[in-house]
C-alpha cells in the first residue's frame, strides 16, 4: 500500500475501514497481551487505539492474534488442490502457508507448480512456495519429470516463491554431488529447507555449512538441540503418520523457542478435519504445557521471519491485516478470520465465496500402455523378496518367502497374506510394469490400486488375483487417477483423483467420504490396515527402507539398487 | 566461500586453518553455553567438535561468543576515520558496526560517505553503513550537501548499504513531506531506521505504518514498551551524553529481549578509551541484572538479524568467523578477537597492522570569505536573545538580557558571563556569519572555535573579545578544521581535525590528549564546563530547542524560524 495512505490513516486523518474493538491483543513481540482496538484499512492494519471506521465489531474482550503460519506443508496430501485446501484450513485461522509442491512436480514438472500457484490466487489464504529439490527422488523409478537447477531457477523470481524445497537428498549435499550444490547455489541467499532425520555429527555440520537452514524431521528433544545449535531453525511436525509435537515440547523454553516454528507437512482430509490445522498444534503445545504467548509466537512472528516475510506476523501498523479472533487463550478457536483486512471465515466456516475461477486446464497425466501391461509373474525361482507391510511404519521389511506357483506362472495366496503387487508406470506410457509380491496387507480378495505412489506418482496395484488388479489399475486409468478398490470385474468403491493423479476435484469433505468408502470396501475384502490405499501409497517409496516396488522393479534400498525378485 | 569447500571442512575431510580447542560456546540461538571445539577455515566457522587444523589454540575453558554489532552508530563523533576508529573498537570486540555517515555527508555529501566506506575497507571491522536521511537537517543552515532520494538511491545496491539511516524528520514523516516519503519509498524492501525522540500515539503509530522499524531515542521504559508492541526494534543506546541503559534496563524481559540490540550512537574519544564499546554495554546490563546469554544475545544476533545480515551472529557452521574470547561470563573482556578468521586483537591491542593504505584524497573543506567576516554585531537594540548553554543538555534555553554597548557596537561582558558567538559559513565561501550572544560559558577571555557544528558543521566560535575570536577560527581555517582554544593572538591549544573538519589523521590515544590540552587551555580561560568545545559544537544545531544560532542567524527551534538577535 502506499505510504502516503498508510500515513493518512494511522493518523486518523480519514476514517478506517473496520475497527476491531474492546480486542485483547497478542503482541507476540512485547510478549504481552495489550488491551486495544485495532483498525485496519484495506488489507493493512493501520493502528492500535480508537479510530473512526465504516465499520465497527465489538469483540467483547476477544484475542485479537496473527493469522497462524504452517511452515512447511505438502498440499496435495490433503488430496484437494490449494483452492479448496484454503477452505478448509483458513476457518481454521491458517491465513499463509508455505508449500513445497514436491508431489505435482514430480507429475507434471514446472506446470504442475504453476498449476498450484494459480489453483491458490484470490482464495482466502497466501500460499508460498518452496521449490522442490528433489525431483525425482532417486533415478530408480520413472517419474513424470525431472528438475534441474535450471528448471528451479527459472521460478526464483517469482513474488510468491520463497526458495528451495527440503533437501532431501542430504547424502548429495554431504558428498558434494554435482546436481544438488548445484541447486544450492542457485538459492544462495533465499530461504533453503532442510530434510535430515536424525542425521548428526560432522555430517549434519556439512549439511548446514551448505546453507540449510531448517529442518522437520526431529523426532527427539536430543535431535532437535543439536540442530538448534548449529542455527537451524526446528519446524515441529504434527503430520498424518509423523507426529512429534509431544516429543518436542520438552525442549521448548523461553531462550530458545524464538527458533522454532509449527508445521504439518502431510496431513491427510480425515486429520484436518477432525484434528484442525495449526491451530490445533498450537492447542495441543499449550494443552501439554507451553505458554500461550510462546505458542501462538511460533505460529505466527517466528515463521514469518524465518521467511523474511516481513509484512506479517504481528499485530502491527502497516503490517497485513492477517488476523485471527478467539475467546480463549488456553484453547484458541478461531472466530473470526481476517485475511487482508477481509473477513474470510466466521465460527469455523467461510465467510466468503472464493471466486469460481477456471482451473488451469491440466493434461491429463495417465498415460498407460496397456499393450504391454501384463500382471503374470513367470516363476523364475522358487522362493522370492517380499516386501514386509509394517502397519504405521512407512518402513518396510525384506522378507525371503516361497511362492506358489502353476504352468510356470508364479502366484499369490490371500489365505497365506501373500498379494501380488505391480507398479505400471503412467507418464510417459512406457508400459514398464514393476511386478512383485507384498505381505501384511491382509486382502483375502479383489484389489487396490492408487495413482498416488510416493514419490513418482506411478499407479501402484496389489491384489490376490490378475483380473481384479486389472480392473482396479484400468479404472484408475479411465478415472485419470484415483484410488480404486475392485474385485474381479466389479469397481467396490473409488475416490477420483483427476488432477494430476493426486488430488480430487471435490469438496474436501466429500473425498473424505469416498476415502471412508474405499477403506470400508477394503476392509470388507478382508484388509485390517488402518488405510489401505495410503499404505499402499508408500510401498513404491524408494527412498525409505527397505524393500520397495517402482516401475523398475524391486529396490533395496540399503543398497539402494534393484534387486531381482527370486532369490533361487 | 564456495559451498563445497566449506562442506568438505565441516565433515573434516580436510585439515581447517585454526582450532579453538577447550571453549565454551555462547550459544545465542538456544541460550545455552555448549562445551564444544570450533574450526575455523579461511573466513568462515567450519564446525563444532573436534577437527584437525593447521593451528590449535587451547582456550582452557575461556567463553567463544560471536562477535559484538554495535548497531547504530555515527564514527565521525570519535573524531577518527573508520580505520583508526576500528583500531580502537576492535579489541573491544566489536566486528561490525551499523554507521551511519550523518556528518561528513553534511559537508562532503556522497564523496563523504564514500570516503568512509574507503577508510575501513581492509581494517578489522565490517563497516555497514545506512544512508543518511536529513542532509541537510533543516533549510535554516548552509551545509555542504544536499542528499535527495535520488543522491540515496544511487549507493542502495552497493554490497555494505544496509537501507536508509535514521529518519530524524518525523514530523515531515507525519505531515506527508514529499521530499522525505520519496526516501521512504526509495528504500522500500530495505532497513529504514528511526529516531523519534518522545514520539506517541498516532504520531508514532504512522511513522511506523511508514515503514520505519528502530529506534534508539528511548529513555524511558514507557516509551520503548510502546515502540516494541508497534513493531519497533529498540536500540538501547549508551552514548558520550545520551545515556539509556540504566533506564531501559528494567523493561527487558526473556520475552522481548529478542527484539532489542545495543547501540553507541555518539561517542567521544574519551569514553571508548575509558569505557569501551559494546563491551562495555554488555558488563554494564550485566551488572544491572541481566543475563549474561540475553546481553550477549542482545549484542550479537539480535542486531545480525535485524539487520539481516545472516553471515553472522552467531557461532554455527557456514557463519563468519567473527568470534569473541573471554574469561568471565559476567564480566566479558575480550581476550581474543577473530575477524573472519583472521585473529585481529589480542589482549586488548591489535594483533594485526592494518594495511597503511592510501587513504582517499579529500578536498579540503573549511573555505571561508574572509573579506566578508566581521564579529562585529551593531547595537540595533538594547536588549537581546541570548543562547542559555546547559551544562549536560543539548538544548538550551532562551534568555532575555541587557546587552552592553560602545559607539554603536554590541559588546560581550565576560564578567557577567555574556559572550559573543558566531556561526562563519565555510563549506560555500559566502561568508555568510550568524552572530548573537550565548551564556553559560563562563570564559573570562580569549575564544573557542570549532568546524564541528552540528549537523551543518560550519566554523562555530564563541568568545570574550573580537580578536580572540579572529585568531581561533583563522586557526581552524588555516587546520582546514579543528578545535582551538585562542587568547588574544595567541593559538594556546588545538585539536587539529582536517578530515572534512571532522575527523583526525592521529591516532585516538593522541587525539584524546590534545583534546586534554584544548580543555585545560579553556579552563584556564575561565570556562568550568566539562568538554567546552564539545559544548560549543551543539549551539549551532537548529533542530534541537530552544534557540540556536547558524550562519543565517538566531534560530527559534519551538517556532522553528529565524528570529531576529534584538527585541527592543
Amino acid at each position: 500500500m502506499e505510504i502516503r495512505t498508510l500515513i493518512e490513516h494511522a493518523r486518523g486523518d480519514v476514517p478506517s475501514d473496520i475497527l476491531l474493538r474492546n480486542a485483547r491483543v497478542v503482541d507476540v513481540l512485547g510478549g504481552e497481551i495489550v488491551t486495544s482496538d485495532v483498525a485496519i484499512y484495506r488489507s493493512r492494519i493501520v493502528g492500535l487505539g480508537t479510530y473512526d471506521a465504516t465499520e465497527t465489531i465489538d469483540l467483547g474482550g476477544a484475542y485479537v492474534a496473527p493469522g497462524f503460519i504452517d511452515a512447511h506443508v505438502h498440499i496435495e496430501s490433503a488430496m484437494v488442490p490449494p483452492g479448496e485446501y484454503a477452505r478448509t484450513v483458513a476457518p481454521l485461522g491458517t491465513t499463509t502457508v508455505v508449500t513445497d509442491p514436491h508431489e505435482i512436480a514430480n507429475v507434471l514438472g514446472l506446470d504442475g507448480i504453476r498449476y498450484m500457484f494459480e489453483s491458490a490466487k484470490y482464495g482466502p489464504l497466501s500460499m508460498y512456495v518452496m521449490l522442490s529439490a528433489c525431483v525425482p527422488a532417486s533415478d530408480l523409478a520413472t517419474s513424470g519429470a525431472v528438475l534441474h537447477w535450471y528448471d528451479l531457477a527459472s521460478l526464483r523470481s517469482d513474488p510468491w516463491v520463497l526458495g528451495l524445497a527440503e533437501v532431501m537428498n542430504f547424502p548429495g549435499v554431504i558428498t558434494r554431488d554435482d546436481g544438488v550444490l548445484d541447486k544450492l547455489r542457485s538459492f544462495a541467499g533465499a530461504a533453503i529447507d532442510g530434510h535430515a532425520p536424525r542425521l548428526g555429527g560432522r555430517a549434519l555440520q556439512a549439511y548446514v555449512a551448505a546453507g540449510i537452514q531448517s529442518d522437520h524431521e526431529c523426532t527427539t528433544p536430543e535431535e532437535a538441540r543439536e540442530k538448534l545449535r548449529l542455527g537451524m531453525t526446528i519446524f515441529i511436525r504434527e503430520g498424518s503418520v509423523a507426529r512429534n509435537l509431544s516429543a518436542l515440547l520438552p525442549l521448548v523454553t523461553p531462550a530458545n523457542h524464538h527458533r522454532m516454528c509449527f508445521c504439518t507437512d502431510d496431513r491427510q482430509p480425515s486429520d484436518l478435519l477432525d484434528r484442525g490445522h495449526i491451530d490445533g498444534m498450537i492447542r495441543a503445545a499449550i494443552d501439554g504445557g507451553l505458554d500461550p504467548l510462546m505458542a501462538i509466537r511460533m505460529a505466527t512472528w517466528n515463521a514469518a521471519s524465518h521467511f523474511r516475510l516481513w509484512d506479517r506476523g504481528a499485530v502491527t501498523p502497516g503490517r497485513r491485516a492477517d488476523l485471527v479472533v478467539f475467546d480463549d487463550l488456553r484453547a484458541p478457536r478461531p472466530r473470526l478470520v481476517f485475511r487482508g483486512g477481509r473477513l474470510v471465515a466466521r465460527d469455523g466456516a467461510m465467510a466468503v465465496e472464493p471466486p469460481p475461477g477456471e482451473p488451469r486446464r491440466l493434461r491429463g497425466t495417465v498415460n498407460v500402455n496397456w499393450d504391454a501391461v501384463d500382471f503374470r509373474v513367470p516363476a523364475e525361482g522358487r522362493r522370492a523378496r517380499v516386501i514386509g507391510f509394517v502397519e504405521g511404519d512407512l518402513a518396510t521389511r525384506e522378507v525371503i518367502e516361497e511362492i506358489p506357483s502353476r504352468d510356470g506362472v508364479a502366484l499369490s495366496n490371500p489365505e497365506g497374506d501373500l498379494l501380488k503387487i505391480a507398479v505400471v508406470e503412467r507418464h510417459l506410457g512406457s508400459g514398464a510394469t514393476g511386478k512383485g509380491f507384498v505381505s501384511g496387507l491382509g486382502l483375502r480378495r479383489g484389489a487396490l490400486a492408487s495413482s498416488v505412489a510416493h514419490d513418482h506418482h506411478n499407479i501402484i496395484v496389489a491384489g490376490a488375483d490378475d483380473e481384479s488388479m486389472r480392473t482396479a489399475t484400468r479404472r484408475v486409468a479411465a478415472l485419470q487417477g484415483g484410488w480404486v478398490v475392485a474385485d474381479g470385474r466389479a469397481v467396490l468403491a473409488e475416490v477420483p483423483l483427476p488432477i494430476a493423479g493426486l488430488m480430487s476435484a471435490d469438496p474436501l469433505p466429500r473425498v473424505r467420504k469416498q476415502i471412508d468408502a474405499v477403506d470400508a470396501a477394503a476392509r470388507a475384502l478382508g484388509t485390517r490396515v488402518a488405510s489401505p490405499c495410503m499404505a499402499l501409497s508408500f510401498l513404491g517409496l524408494e527412498v525409505i527402507p527397505a524393500l520397495k516396488l517402482t516401475d523398475k522393479g524391486l529396490v533395496d534400498v540399503e543398497r539402494f539398487q534393484l534387486v531381482p525378485l527370486w532369490v533361487s
